[in-house]
């Protein structure tokens, strides 16, 4: 295995680490290796103070004027703006909100509602499939409106951007694969066509550094408990360019988006400003505890994460290859760092069944249909040596084939 | 006074009162009386210990594990059963997601889905607004839609019935005045035009016993976070008949309202049952401390609480009227209790200061524009010398006009 790396040389790589105190601002079980970061994000005692601060203090003692004394009510466009420097939106973009599905509702009808003499909505055969099940429900209320998709319509995204399209809905980074769109690139083709972009950054924000303004990009949404780790089905975010606030509108024209909400007019008048991609009351309780993980994004450099990503994620890559050679894996991802998430796939014929005996080993990653193994990097918690582990137990599991005792293997998938 | 009750004949109501044990299952500061649990309820040790089981045990340890092991995926579906025996559903018909808002659009769109050849949405000019909002966002959505309002196209709602009307949707309880409609005779009435109806329920689930079967209801929604004391912003739920369910039809078709949620197919299929009504993945925190909220309600028998609640506001009128008489308030609310949700509205030409001078005394209500204050009696935790106390407060106030004083009067009402 010459090239390879020893676990000395990793070790180095781990001593080297600007990101690895960030590793302390996590709880995470001792001898568990989690490379489930990207469905959902690990804990932290920044969180759980402002739960419980929010639960025992505030909804305790103030009741319902902490509306007003503790802020709860400006908390989504609070918080949308410190997610917004972690994306490359400037102040008044971005707001958190409902779900990530929701918000992908509200982005294509505002995009369509901008493009009136167009029909068309554009999105990837390949994407998460709620992207394109509320494509569906928005072209179930928009007459004349059609979903063409990539993969099934045309071969690629590019091909399918023309005079007739309205919006195109693409994943920053792909859930399955961890391929990296160049945002820059398509929104400038989409925009060339007179087309609008919703950017979905489920898989980016947080992974790596965004850059919405300087994309151009018009609509972005995401969620918040995978990389950002804001807890489990912590709200969304929505982004709306400032270009379009004012303009756009969307049918979730709920009493949050008004642009006077207390004042109980019967009619309704929408916010001016990114406000009104806000619809009904939210979950305090986990807006703040995704509150208290945003405070650790604080800390970090954008750059520094993005380069320790694409060093674990091409780490993995070469170890799985060299150490594992021969047992049947296929790597999915790219091979290039600079075109990849913080995510690396590999194809097994017997992935779940794999994935299973990881899991029973202390290797916490995903199995994803038909036959993807997947596994996430998280840069502010996980370590090389956490890379060089998970590799021996892989290593270990389909040299001796214990996957095919993994107790669970019989059992589908639930997540 | 003759006939008006002395404190001891109230000590007398408490101490009879089977209901009494119950202000033990929650936390509410010394001193405090709150009358504001319609518009947050109060915080409870059994909210805070799943709460802090779902952060630290769940999430902390089992991370990504736990939606299957600690049932996280299908928490939606048990709580919205556990609130169907609180508003008279059987199982299968509730589901707890997103926000009122937001259930308000899935359950007209469904509904006009079911009358295709009719266009009208009745609801009531007097609504809570948002009610109104989702309405003409509904109607931005379906071309020919129109929505006619009681108290501006017709003085009654059962006026604006007609067999043009799809739907009506409707406040069981008026969160303003705390009037209460008959749900079983509107129902009737709508039927027989060809109508369905939504109801509101955000006044009344927690607040009295809902029949919605027996009553013959078609559509349900209401929040969590008032009478039922799930926390602030905690999740809504939606209510559909199961002779409606695998026909009615929502727009907002995400990943969690598909029959194989987990199969990730690129097509949606909309689940049989009441899991088509859900939409993206939900807040597990604040889901949790609403099933710690709906534990206590295992032990509430829902005609004691009703018994309960009608004496509480029959009482706090009565002492109101007697000992504030000439002060300038005038009741609002329906006075016969039969015909009244769980709270008593006042006008007062300064109600706005007058409310604000009792919060700075510790009693805590409700400001509604233009001059309305507003009391809430949760009878879980409302006890009648709270009753007695807070109008000896009030008459104080009034009477020695130290609401001129009150520290906030200039300042608009937010919540």
């Amino acid at each position: 295995m010459t090239g390879i790396p020893d676990l000395a040389a990793v070790e180095a790589m781990d001593a080297a680490d600007s990101l690895r105190s960030m590793r302390d601002r996590f709880v995470l079980p001792e001898g568990l290796i989690y490379l489930d970061g990207n469905s959902l994000g690990a804990a932290s005692p920044a969180a759980y103070a402002e739960l419980e601060k929010a639960a025992r203090e505030e909804w305790g003692k103030d009741l319902i004027r902490s509306w007003n004394t503790a802020g709860w009510f400006d908390m989504p466009v609070e918080l949308g703006d410190r997610i917004g420097r972690l994306i490359g939106a400037a102040p008044g973009q971005t707001v958190v909100a409902d779900t990530t599905s929701i918000n992908i509702y509200k982005a294509l009808h505002a995009a369509m509602g901008l493009r009136p003499d167009r029909k068309v909505i554009v999105a990837e055969g390949g994407s998460f499939p709620t992207d394109l099940y509320m494509a569906e429900g928005v072209v179930s209320t928009r007459p004349g409106a059609v979903l063409r998709l990539e993969g099934v319509d045309a071969p690629t995204i590019e091909e399918l951007i023309d005079d007739h399209v309205a919006v195109v809905l693409v994943n920053h980074v792909n859930y399955k694969s961890g391929e990296l769109r160049d945002m820059a690139a398509l929104t400038k083709r989409a925009h060339e066509a007179g087309a609008l972009v919703v950017w979905d950054l489920c898989h980016t924000a947080g992974a790596l550094p965004v850059e919405l303004d300087r994309c151009d990009a018009d609509f972005a949404v995401g969620c918040t408990y995978k990389y950002l780790n804001g807890g489990p089905g912590a709200p969304a975010f929505i982004y709306v360019a400032a270009r379009h606030l004012g303009k756009a509108e969307q049918p979730l024209s709920g009493w949050w988006g008004h642009a006077r909400p207390f004042a109980f007019e019967q009619g309704y008048a929408g916010d001016a400003g990114i406000r009104r991609f806000q619809c009904g009351t939210q979950g305090v309780l986990s807006l703040r505890a995704l509150k208290g993980a945003l405070d650790i994004w604080d800390d970090v450099d954008m750059q520094a994460l993005r380069t320790k990503s694409i060093a674990l994620t091409d780490l993995f890559i070469q170890l799985v290859e060299a150490k594992c050679a021969g047992y049947g894996l296929k790597l999915e991802s790219p091979r290039d760092g600079a075109r990849r998430g913080s995510q690396v796939s590999f194809e097994h014929e017997n992935a779940y069944a794999v994935m299973q005996a990881l899991i029973e080993r202390g290797v916490i990653g995903d199995f994803r249909a038909p036959a993807t193994v997947r596994f996430g990097f998280t840069p502010l918690y996980i370590g090389y040596r956490d890379v060089w582990q998970a590799v021996e137990v892989l290593e270990d599991i389909l040299r001796t084939g214990t996957w095919k005792d993994a107790r669970f293997a019989v059992k589908s998938a639930v997540t």
